[in-house]
């Protein structure tokens, strides 16, 4: 999506012209228009109000499915994701669910589970994103399969936390991820040299899982675990195709990601 | 909740100490800390960053129950309530819902429906709660009562717009309130008076259901919609509670509304 940039110039003509007297069009113009001195602070606050809505109306699931961020947002994203608030946003949201799971009474059976995904969950892919613009780019499957077969994406620390700490508690960690089955050996070796270990499953793509949304594909693999008889109560995920649906966690923790949308 | 101050600091001695060598503690020390000049610009940054980030959690369902904001968010809610950003969200959220309006299939058979909440959603009662600090006071139903029972609560004018839109798409609406039926005439006068008209159906809570948790009462109201047929097709709510549960509207659609939280 764009924002139509006319809209952008409306407050710069208000501001131009609101010195004028209401009956100036009577008195003769003046051929150049008199701009505020500052009028380019004035325009990046503009865009920044706007990229920030546009945020929260991503982070909120309100936008129409997208495939790129909005081109006039592209600085802004890329300030976000390599400044403090993103790593704020993750620490804020690790900490939440670190109380809700202390406050859980757990049944002590083995059948009490947390979810995690992967992707911009436990393990960051920036470094990847820093090279096609944030979100800006088109995603490709193929440079991104070729990352990930690197097996480098380090942890989001706040996320690794929360992960010890749900372990600690006694619950079951399943890992839940939109990554294909022939990622299994390298995405095992990354998340194990990043620090996460002692999950009891993780369940990828199988190849006829491929074409299916997100949405559906989640929410059916958490259905055969509570057809199992587990019990899901926390679930943590970038996107809300992680977290809505069927089979719902009790308590679902959503960490901030501005760069793409997974339906 | 409340930010541990101490955490404001620490960038601050980060700053004061970011010059001297790493050897300095083998150097005679000051025993007055020069502290940057615009310390106080600084710590208000430092809020400003905190306050956005609380409000991110807030509007993405990631907080426990809360019953006030922070108190250290007080200005901070009450500047982003009056200013531009509180009125961009309502208007994306609005056009957003329009587009997706716009593009849905109806049948045609009058059983397509659009809920809404009423309060922060059709109606504003900004003005009340600007009378009780944005939020930092708890919730007083008498009160609250009091300015209700006045009908003189403002029309968000976005969400005017998205109901005359999805009226005219042929949509049936459904208001769905917390308001309890003691409120019927008063509320119906004040939307009326607001703009809205042509409403199917205004479903408030009666006596019995008045103890009920919001997220159960609303979701029993759609399930008894879908048990009559109707196909609900999309929901507005400044809550989770107003969209989360059973019989989930296709879309949903969440208002922004950092002041205050109802389960």
């Amino acid at each position: 999506m764009t924002f139509p940039r006319i809209f952008l110039l409306f407050p710069l003509f208000f501001i131009a012209f609101c010195h004028e007297s209401i009956d100036s069009h009577s008195l003769p113009r003046p051929l150049i228009l008199e701009y505020p001195e500052n009028i380019e602070a004035l325009l990046a606050e503009e865009l920044r109000l706007e990229c920030t809505s546009w945020r929260l109306a991503a982070e909120t699931n309100n936008l129409s499915p997208w495939k790129t961020i909005p081109q006039e947002c592209a600085d802004y994203v890329k300030d976000y994701m390599n400044g403090r608030e993103y790593v704020m946003d993750l620490r804020r949201v690790s900490e939440e669910a670190k109380v809700y799971a202390n406050g859980v009474e757990l049944s002590g059976d083995g059948m009490d589970v947390w979810i995690f995904d992967i992707d911009e969950t436990l393990l960051s892919n920036l470094p990847y994103y820093a090279e096609h613009g944030y979100g800006l780019e088109i995603f490709d499957h193929v440079d991104f399969d070729k990352w990930v077969e690197k097996g480098m994406a380090p942890a989001i620390e706040p996320s690794l936390k929360l992960y010890e700490e749900v372990l600690g508690l006694g619950f079951k960690v399943f890992l839940l991820t939109g990554r294909s089955e022939r990622h299994r050996i390298t995405t095992v070796e990354n998340l194990i040299n990043a620090g996460f270990k002692d999950w009891h499953r993780l369940i990828l793509r199988t190849p006829d899982e491929n074409g299916k949304l997100a949405i559906l594909y989640k929410s059916e693999k958490r259905s055969e675990m509570e057809k199992e008889g587990y019990r899901i109560l926390g679930n943590s995920g970038d996107q809300w195709s992680d977290i809505l649906g069927t089979a719902m966690s009790s308590r679902s923790f959503k960490l901030a990601n501005p760069m793409y949308f997974i339906p």
